[in-house]
Formats: structure tokens, C-alpha cells, sequence
């Protein structure tokens, strides 16, 4: 049986205080903005139509060919598309090439990158509206034996909420993108061709970071910024059947501070004997010390000059999604979960979930030098090496962080470590008042009692891809219940039991169905 | 063929200059005491008499049984004895009890420990003298794919000086010490006595940090305090003849400083996604900052209060020998072999030999926390972890160090950093004017042209066993020379080359045979 295990998302539970308070000496929150919301009232979802429209003729064909469209997931599914042990890519994004030809797609082309393959398609239907959709063929590795029902097997069995296909890549992210296809097949299958025109942009290196995702934008964006939106299917739904849906994400920095020996001095080609260290210096201690004035004292306040200068308390809109949705914030049953006694500062409720979702971080990921293994040596490393990454909220510029971190640095005295960037990319927001977003939550009111829209969530994904270079507005939307992405027995739910209110397949592909009719007369 | 590879001990070659200076900066000293020579005046050597005693019959014995001999050093070295794997061990303990017996030694027995087995042997000679002789008999692991001649085949080889045998333990210690014992074997068959008594205290866990020799000593504690001088058999000799003898060795603490997430805040159980930094405290951060409060921003001042309270300049007779051994420090040959450019503030020649000799260090051995692999991972962990050592000069008492750091950190905030004690001991110091020490040296004079005396080396060992516990002078002495210790193709010199200045092992007999009897009338 599956658990649900919420992961970057708010936790809408009841609310409740925790105790105790930081250690004072450690308390430096000075230089750190504090916001708020900048309105107390709070949005309103009664202000948004239930989707009216009625496709009955295409929902009877998605009941009557649930099989098929069942047995096309589980195609899928089987298919193993391990991007980081390049184990089916290539049969993988033949598979989806092939199914967008079939379901009619005029173009349907693998794109080649400097990594794996890419996947092109383009269905045009002659419409006034034009929908991208990006889809991921890649899924994480497995360990087999680890797996209730083998990872690649795809069977229906058994959980708590009904029938769940489990498989890896079920919910993360072949399992939605499957039954979104399927809802256009019935669509064109019943009324001959779709209401909006598609262009499919799908990538084989999502759970690898999308390295080359931006070579498959580059071969086709003067297309894709003529589109109006763009759409991820998603698994939004809770097992209550609250249909969550995010908004923003933020960015990110992530790179490495490396400290050599050299011309400042330190051993520069192996690690010596530690008793030098009285005449040599240490590359180690100059990262700690390179490190420690990234920071106060408790680690919590960045003090490189003008880092929070960029940063924005939430607006209006984001003010009235927030203060909605904040009476389900509950800082204890977070801090259960993740083993964590009090948020920093002790800070509780909408301030906390604030500071969450509005500061900039610095996170240390890893550090590493010299011996780790167990007992004693005594050596003065020549190399040490920190993983940092700062997650940036909408309007820090990646570039721009980098160059603070590295001027405050030289400002420092710190000029010798070398600062060597992984990877980097701003943050994503969509409004709530965007088209598609709006088309998707009425859809989503026909289905289900209740709606959790957050503004945005801590983590970092690249939809500025979509939202900045494109100009588009950006909904990850799908009814439909998952879990265990990136972990052992990822599941799906296909069919809910009785008095599960969390959509089963039938109703995932009804709800993308009405979705593309609802984005095809949005604001006109 | 081998080459010289010098470690720890001053490298006696021609004085220069280097150039260049610290980061401004990143300099800080201001906290640490400097230290100078407290007189012009060198050690003068010549005042010490070449051995004149001649025991001729011992040395015919030697020469007419050196083959014995060496097959009693390869007996030994045949026989493996890695301590840390546990190979040989017990065969190797019962190999050196069996052969003391042997020997004439009135006891000898193995001595049970917490660990690896030790030998204790008595030599009763009715004599006026007690020499306590440490031994090692356990080695170092091999990954003999990398050796010449296997590990332990103990073969003789082609070396640039001569012959030599090669094996693991040649050198580090078997080699000196079996030829230590023919060296007794030779005077007892010759004289029918030694002319002193002998206690022997082997143990076979040096290469693990001799963590139970002190119940070695427990068990002849009493015994041991009666004795007049302890010996190492040790190979002094560098490739050119040149005797090095070494006074002193640093103390040392050895600990691990460990944040965990815990009451204070940050993650307790396990990592946890790294957004949750903007409202959770880092472990990482905490041990950065921690650390970063021990040392000045260069990392060369350490900022514990009172950490440098109880350190002392050299004293008259070290300033002798510092000033008798400093026109051969070279602060470019061993930056060269080091590769380091310059050491810390710039320093050179008799201060940079001063620091590294006389002051006190803390020096991160090992850092870790996190995810040290290739690429990107976004993670706040839950705990990090620094290896830490600081040497001990004299008169520092480890406990009293290991106080301050802990007092330091709790003053300064960081309570909730573990600190997880590893090892520690104090310094330790013999007088170049003790007996056993101008014993050793008039014998050196009689083989040796040159005599290179340390006051002190920069490294540790835990020689306070005798000098402080049992209140012994320590002297470890021997000709001969040998490299590779704790590396592939350890050799040890047994029959020099012509105009090789070292000597063979039929001259280190003889000279362990002088200074037995240069001890037994010394200071009388």
C-alpha cells in the first residue's frame, strides 16, 4: 500500500504553534528583509465559473476505449527511458515520435541535442489558439529489488485509494502525459481534429537537470513564441482530491567554491603532513573562512553586499492567494515531517511560509576535503570544495548573484577561491488572472470541492524557459493522484475505490479534454 | 633502483631565499607569539669524544657470522605482521617473545592488550644499568602488485648505495631492530653477558596509533621507572653518512567537531530538500561558522583564548642546536618537495624553522557533509563533520587544550557542536646532554662524519610514554639507512656500494655494540 508523502508543496493541514525559540547568540537577522502580504483579504475561488461546457460524445468515447487507453500508458511505461544510464532513451523518444504521428500530428520529429534526443510536434488544427506542451520521456533509475512490482512491468495493483499502476515514470511523468494524449486522440477521434493547435516540445533529460533542453527551444522558438500558453500534465490532486496548483517557482544558483594551494601559498600538488601546517597554509581553512563570510553567524542571513536588494515582498495578487491558502499551513506537521524543530528565528504561520517562498537562500549541498574515512590521519589538504546553491525569487538575476558572490569574495581577500558554476537559472511566475490558468481552474471546479493555488513554491525549476524567453503564461495542470517519484514503487492512480475523491483515469483525460475546449475561447 | 625521499626531519641542504609574500589581506598574526633563538652561539660537536672503546672480538664475531644474521633479519621480515588487517600478528608476537628467549633473555612473554598482543623481555646482566629498547613488530598493509620484489620475499636487491634488502618493515622497524638483537646476540656470545640489563616492551599496533601500548607499560610500570634510558633502533642515517638524531617530538589532540540538527533547529534525521534553507537552520553552516572562530581570517592564528599560553621559546640548549643546524635549512628545497610557494607571513630561514617547531597548529585534516559526487544535488544535510588535529609543543597539556577549544565554542555560540575526542598526547623532550643521548652521539663520531641533532621535530609520536610517564631520557638511534616507510619497495641499506657513506649492516652491529657498552659506564 502507498502513503502519500508531500514533498516541495505547501501542507494544508491544521494549524499549529510550535514551541521554543533559537539559541540568541546565533540570532543575526538583522541585514535579512522581513515581508508581508500586502492586503489581508484573501482571493476568492467563488469568482471563478465552474467549466460549463459539455463534451459528452468525447467522454463516452474515453469510457468506452479505457482499455486501449490504459494499455497505451502501460506502453509507456514499459518502455525503460533511464536518462542518467542511457537505458532506452533512443527507443523512448521513438515511441513518443511515433504515437504524436499517429494521433495526427502533422510534424513529429526527434530533435537532436548535445545529449539525448529531443521530440518535436506540431498539430496543426487551423485554430486562433495554440497550446505548447512540454513533456518529459525520461524517468530516474531503479533498484529492482526494492520494488513491490517490478519497475518496468506496469501492472495494476492494489493501494489504499484503489487501482494504482506502478511503475517507474507513473505519475513522474509518462503516466499524465499518456492520458493527456489519449484525451486528444478522443477528441479528434470524435470531432475530427482538435479545437487548438499543439506543439509538443519533449525532452530526455528532465531528471538530469534539462542540460539541452534550451537546444530544443532554440531549433523552433520563433514558433513557439507565437503560441498563447504553455501546459505540463500533472498529477495536481491531493488524495482528498484538493487540486493544488502552483504558480511560481524560484531560481537558482548552484556552483562550487574551490580552495587550491598556490601562489597565496598551501600545498598545491598533493596534501602533506598535517604538522607543516604551523609554516604552511591550509586550503581548507581558507574555504571555512571564504565560506563563513557568506554568512552570519547562524547561517541564516546572507551578508554578500546587495544580495536581497533585488527581492519583492508578495503583491497583491500573491497577498490574497497566500493569506487563502494559509489557514492549511502548519508549521508543525512540516516540521514532523522533515525532522526539523523550529523554522529559523522561530518564526511560525504566514511568516514563515513567507520567508519561505520570498528570501533568497545560501545552501551548502556538500563540502569535502581531505581524509573522511574513520579514525586518524593527519594531512593538510592541498584541495577543498563546497556545493552552494542560493535560490533566487522572480527579478535576482543568476548572472548578476554570481557576481556579488564573487566580488564580496575578492573583496574579502578571498581572490584565490575559484568559483566554478554548475548551473544556474531565474525564477518562473505566472499570475493567477493568466488565461490558462484560469481555464484550468474552472475545469478543475467541475471536478473537484477545493482548490489550493499557491503563488509559488521554495524549489527551482526552469520554466523561465516558458515564461521569460517565451512570454508565455505556464500551468502545470491534470487532475489525477501520484506518488513516489524518484523513489521505490511510484504509482498512479487509474481507478479510485469507492469514496476516493481523487480522480481515476477517465476522469483525468474528461478534464483535459474540457481544459483544451476551455483554453480554445479563453479571454476572447 | 630507490631514491631518498626525506619526511619530517629538517632537510640539511644549502639555505635560499624564497620570494614573494601573504595576501596583505589575509594576514593576521597579531595573536601569535614569535619566537627567537635565545643565544648566537651554535652546539659545538667537537666537544663530544669520539667512542674510543674498542671491543675488536665483537666485531670479528659479526663479521664472521653476518650471513646469520641477515637470514635473522629476513627470518622477520618474512613473517608477515599488518596490524591493521590482522595478518601474522600473533605469529610475529610469539617470533620475537621465542627469539629474546632465545637470546638469553631470563623473561620473555607475550603481553595481552585490548587489542594486538605485546612482548615484554628481561635481560638480567646484574648489571648497574637498565636500557629500556622499544620495539614495533607490526608493519604497514602491501598492495604488492606495486613492489619490485615482493613484500615480504625480504630478497636482496641492486640500490644505487649497494645492496640492499627489500621488504615491508625493512626499515620501518624489523631491519634496525633484528639487527639491534645480533648486535646482543654478538656481545653475549663473545663476553658471555651484555654488559647492561635490558628491558624490552614490543608492541604490535604502531601503525594504528599504538592505542594500547600504555597497557603495555602498565604491566611493567614499575619495573620500567627503574630503568636509566630508553632506545628505538632506528635507521639515522641519511645517503651520505650524515647522522640524524632527533630530541623531541610535538604532543597531539586529534578530534572530530560534529553539528548535527537537533533542538537549536536543522534537519535531525536526514537530509532534507535544500529550499527548505530560507526557513531551517544548516548543520553545514554551523560547522563552518564554528570553525571559522578557531583560526584568524588566514588560518594561520589561532583564536581559542589562552591557546598559546603555555608555549615557550628554545631554551639555551635548543638554541644551540638550532643555530649549529640551520645554515642546512632550505626553505626553497623543501617548498620544492612540499610543493608549496612560500610559508605563512612570508617567513624564511631560522623563523620559518622556529614556527614550524615551536608553535602550536590547528589544522583541518578531513571536512564533510552532504553531496561531495559530480553535478548538482539540492540538499540541506543533516550533519557535518571536520576532522581536526593541533600539535603540541612542551609544556601544553592536551586535556587543557581540548578545555579551551570547548569553552571557546560555547562562548561563542556553538554548544551544539560535538566534539568527538580521537586521541591526544603530550609532547615529549629529551636533553641533547642526557647520557644515553651523548652515548649515542660519541658512537656516531666514531663511524659518522657528520651529526645533524633536532632539538625537536615538527611531527608527533608518543614518546611521552617514557619520557614524562616512566621519566626516561629517549634516544632513537642507529646507523644505517633505509627508505620507503609506509610506501611500496621499503628498503633498508645492508651492504654499501663502494663510496657509499652510509653504513651496511655489519657496522650497525658494531655501533649498537658500542653504545651498550658506552651506556653502561656513561655519566659514572
Amino acid at each position: 500500500m502507498q502513503k502519500f508523502t508531500p514533498t516541495l508543496i505547501f501542507l494544508l493541514l491544521a494549524a499549529c504553534q510550535p514551541t521554543g525559540s533559537p539559541p540568541p547568540e546565533l540570532a543575526d537577522a538583522a541585514a535579512r528583509p522581513s515581508f508581508s502580504t500586502s492586503t489581508n483579504e484573501a482571493y476568492d475561488f467563488d469568482t471563478i465559473p465552474s467549466y460549463a461546457g459539455n463534451h459528452q460524445a468525447v467522454y463516452d468515447y474515453i469510457d468506452d476505449h479505457l482499455d486501449e487507453h490504459f494499455a497505451a500508458m502501460q506502453r509507456w511505461l514499459r518502455q525503460p527511458s533511464i536518462s542518467a544510464q542511457d537505458v532506452g532513451i533512443d527507443e523512448m523518444a521513438a515511441l513518443v515520435r511515433q504515437d504524436l504521428e499517429d494521433i495526427g500530428f502533422a510534424e513529429a520529429e526527434i530533435v537532436p541535442t548535445d545529449g539525448h534526443p529531443g521530440v518535436w510536434g506540431y498539430y496543426d488544427a487551423g485554430a486562433a489558439r495554440t497550446l505548447v506542451v512540454y513533456l518529459m520521456y525520461d524517468v530516474q533509475p531503479v533498484n529492482p529489488e526494492d520494488w513491490e512490482s517490478p519497475p518496468f512491468a506496469a501492472e495494476l495493483i492494489d493501494h489504499e485509494l484503489g487501482k494504482v499502476v506502478m511503475a517507474r515514470g507513473a505519475t513522474n511523468q509518462k503516466g499524465p502525459e499518456r492520458a493527456f494524449l489519449n484525451a486528444l486522440e478522443s477528441i479528434i477521434a470524435v470531432d475530427g481534429k482538435l479545437p487548438v493547435n499543439i506543439m509538443v516540445t519533449a525532452e530526455g533529460e528532465e531528471e538530469l537537470g534539462s542540460p539541452h533542453y534550451p537546444q530544443i527551444v532554440d531549433a523552433y522558438v520563433d514558433r513557439l513564441q507565437t503560441a498563447d500558453a504553455v501546459m505540463f500534465p500533472f498529477n495536481s490532486q491531493r488524495p482528498d482530491g484538493t487540486v493544488s496548483v502552483i504558480l511560481g517557482v524560484k531560481g537558482i544558483i548552484y556552483f562550487e567554491m574551490i580552495a587550491n594551494g598556490g601562489a597565496w601559498g598551501g600545498p598545491a600538488v598533493a596534501e602533506i603532513h598535517g604538522s607543516y601546517k604551523a609554516i604552511v597554509g591550509s586550503p581548507v581553512w581558507q574555504l571555512v573562512q571564504a565560506l563563513s563570510t557568506l554568512v552570519s553567524a547562524d547561517g541564516n542571513t546572507i551578508l554578500v553586499p546587495g544580495y536581497y536588494d533585488d527581492i519583492r515582498p508578495p503583491n497583491d495578487e500573491e497577498s490574497r492567494l497566500l493569506n487563502a491558502g494559509i489557514e492549511q499551513w502548519s508549521d508543525q506537521q512540516q516540521q514532523e515531517i522533515l525532522g526539523v524543530s523550529q523554522w529559523i528565528d522561530g518564526m511560525t504561520g504566514i511568516d514563515a511560509a513567507i520567508e519561505y517562498l520570498y528570501t533568497t537562500t545560501m545552501n551548502i549541498d556538500g563540502i569535502w576535503a581531505g581524509y573522511t574515512g574513520e579514525g586518524t590521519k593527519t594531512i593538510l589538504p592541498h584541495r577543498a570544495t563546497a556545493k552552494v546553491d542560493s535560490r533566487l525569487p522572480p527579478d535576482i538575476d543568476p548572472d548578476e548573484a554570481i557576481a556579488r558572490i564573487r566580488a564580496h569574495l575578492d573583496n574579502s581577500g578571498f581572490e584565490d577561491i575559484e568559483i566554478r558554476q554548475l548551473g544556474g537559472y531565474p525564477a518562473s511566475q505566472t499570475s493567477v488572472d493568466a488565461p490558462p490558468v484560469q481555464a484550468a481552474l474552472s475545469v478543475f471546479k467541475k471536478y473537484a470541492d477545493d482548490l489550493a493555488v499557491q503563488p509559488r513554491v521554495a524549489g527551482s525549476a526552469p520554466f523561465y524557459q516558458f515564461t521569460d524567453r517565451l512570454g508565455l503564461p505556464l500551468v502545470p495542470a491534470g487532475l489525477g493522484f501520484g506518488t513516489g517519484a524518484h523513489a521505490p514503487n511510484e504509482v498512479m492512480l487509474i481507478k479510485p475505490a469507492e469514496g476516493t475523491a481523487a480522480a481515476g483515469l477517465a476522469d483525468i483525460e474528461k478534464a483535459y479534454v474540457d481544459f483544451i475546449y476551455a483554453l480554445s475561447v479563453s479571454d476572447d
